[in-house]
């Protein structure tokens, strides 16, 4: 069993060539890029571990690992597009650096490689890799367009919102840990389990996710909190307070985020008092547990034995577990 | 054998509902639109009777000339935002009737899509049709990434010109014929052969499309001849003129497709003449039936009885010897 730094190593060696060409410049040097600005690997780690549950051999797993990658760099390509971004990992966004038409022609393209590194799969494992990742490729863009959709909604319930989340972000997770163990031989049950704790994992990520970008510490989050709360994003905390606040305080909730004329620090500090009033915080966060411990049953639920797990259970514990 | 028009039918029956789900609206009603918005049906036609050549039963093919049409509308919604189109098939494309991010993001849905009709193929198959439709749609992109490189750039060759037109639209056709022939059994050498017909019959379309806009007679055309001149754009016509015109006349050329002072009629008299001088119409005619009579000859070296060539011999006969 490989160890989780060991992983992070093999994919880093990898990703610098996901096999693309040289030429035309104009159309691969975007993908490669964004693809060398680094980020966690986070997706290609849980896809090569998965199948480190399975098998030790994991070279052949290599190209769905980086594809897994390679598709999540396409979806911020395209993304920051959408969402005007100019900065992404402390770097130039691809359609700031060069130009939009750049970004959705190079950000195809790497979906294409992406389909690439999959068919490079041995045969017999192709067809459920493709219908997994053809699914989840879907729910993403179905994600994203939720997204958008909301911001001109008034009314966003938290089950959309859940659902939202879990398209745009968890299940993608989900089919990296599936598509590993696949491609390793897992059986279907098995890959299920893992399916379902890389959609688990991301859920509790994205709430907690929204709990600090409220209640983070300044230091250890590196930007100041309430972020959400000044741009009137659809958050779950928010939500959550106006699923189960009392009329005048829904009342207040929605003039504080439709009113421009109010001073941010002092929107930031009425819709937090608004949240305290409603233990959001808590709620919150025993939600993001739940989901947490939801995937660490589904973990267990993988017929391996208890050895092989001990590596994508540290990386599950120190990623997911996270506290900034 | 089924006819052309039987062909054509059927998927105009199938593409109404290429398998997008109804909801998010926002993401799927805009590729419904494109799709729902006509057009010759050229590839899904040339996919299926291709497989027609080597089955009496196409139905499981379906799924993956289908596939081809939805990859082409994909290319057609990302391709009209990066030549800023505001209208396609006498309708508003895409980005035109909602918004840029909207294309992008609906665009990006049609290509998944795509692969998952595609992935509905039998197994064994899978693997070669995949391999085929991954390279053409990179192809397909580097074109495209060509095409947009050559209006900033100062020389182009011919053959780069032949190179960019045949992965921006000829490999595609071949894909189609390759993949059609391989869903329905054929073996390597006659989906070759195919691929070949495709590729060639899409060169010599392009080369038409080049002459017909600069000597097509406006009342058959549809439209004032000369568009490409005084738009400055890189044709076969201007290239070749340009390869084999004296030091004068490429000056002079040079100095037509550059100086925004000059007349617009005046401009095109004066390309045509030196197009004339130089036979440069004539010259692109022999090549465009170069292309056309090597594609007759690989379509003749697919391996199955003539009378089943019947009906593809007279769609490819009717719409690329076309004279409007």
């Amino acid at each position: 069993m490989l160890e989780a730094k060991h992983i992070l190593k093999l994919v880093e060696t990898h990703i610098q060539n996901a096999g693309f060409p040289d030429e035309p410049k104009g159309l691969y040097d975007p993908a490669k890029y964004i693809l060398s600005a680094g980020g966690k690997r986070i997706r290609p780690c849980l896809t090569l571990m998965s199948a480190n549950l399975f098998t030790d051999h994991i070279e052949p797993q290599i190209p769905v690992a980086l594809a897994m990658e390679v598709f999540h760099n396409f979806t911020l390509v395209h993304d920051d597009i959408m969402d005007n971004a100019p900065v992404r990992r402390g770097l130039q966004t691809v359609h700031e650096k060069w130009n939009i038409h750049t970004g959705i022609l190079s950000g195809d393209a790497m979906l294409i490689q992406a389909y690439k590194l999959i068919c490079q799969s041995p045969s017999p494992v192709l067809p459920k890799l493709l219908e997994m990742f053809n699914n989840t490729a879907l729910l993403v863009c179905e994600g994203q367009q939720s997204d958008m959709d909301f911001e001109h909604q008034n009314e966003v319930t938290l089950d959309a919102y859940i659902q939202m989340i879990s398209n745009k972000t968890s299940v993608l997770l989900g089919c990296c840990m599936y598509c590993g163990a696949i491609a390793a031989g897992a059986n279907e049950a098995d890959a299920l389990h893992l399916y379902k704790t890389g959609l688990e994992l991301g859920i509790s990520f994205q709430i907690q996710d929204d709990v600090l970008d409220a209640y983070g510490d300044e230091a250890t989050f590196g930007k100041k909190p309430g972020g959400d709360i000044v741009q009137n994003k659809k958050t779950f905390l928010v939500l959550k307070a106006l699923s189960i606040a009392n009329a005048d305080d829904n009342n207040l909730l929605a003039k504080l985020y439709t009113d421009k004329s109010i001073d941010t620090d002092k929107k930031i500090e009425a819709v937090l008092t608004i949240f305290n009033q409603y233990e959001i915080r808590k709620l919150a966060e025993d939600t993001m547990e739940q989901y947490y411990q939801s995937a660490i049953t589904a973990f267990e639920a993988v017929n391996v034995p208890g050895e092989r797990k001990v590596a994508l259970a540290g990386l599950i514990e120190s990623v997911f577990k996270r506290t900034h």
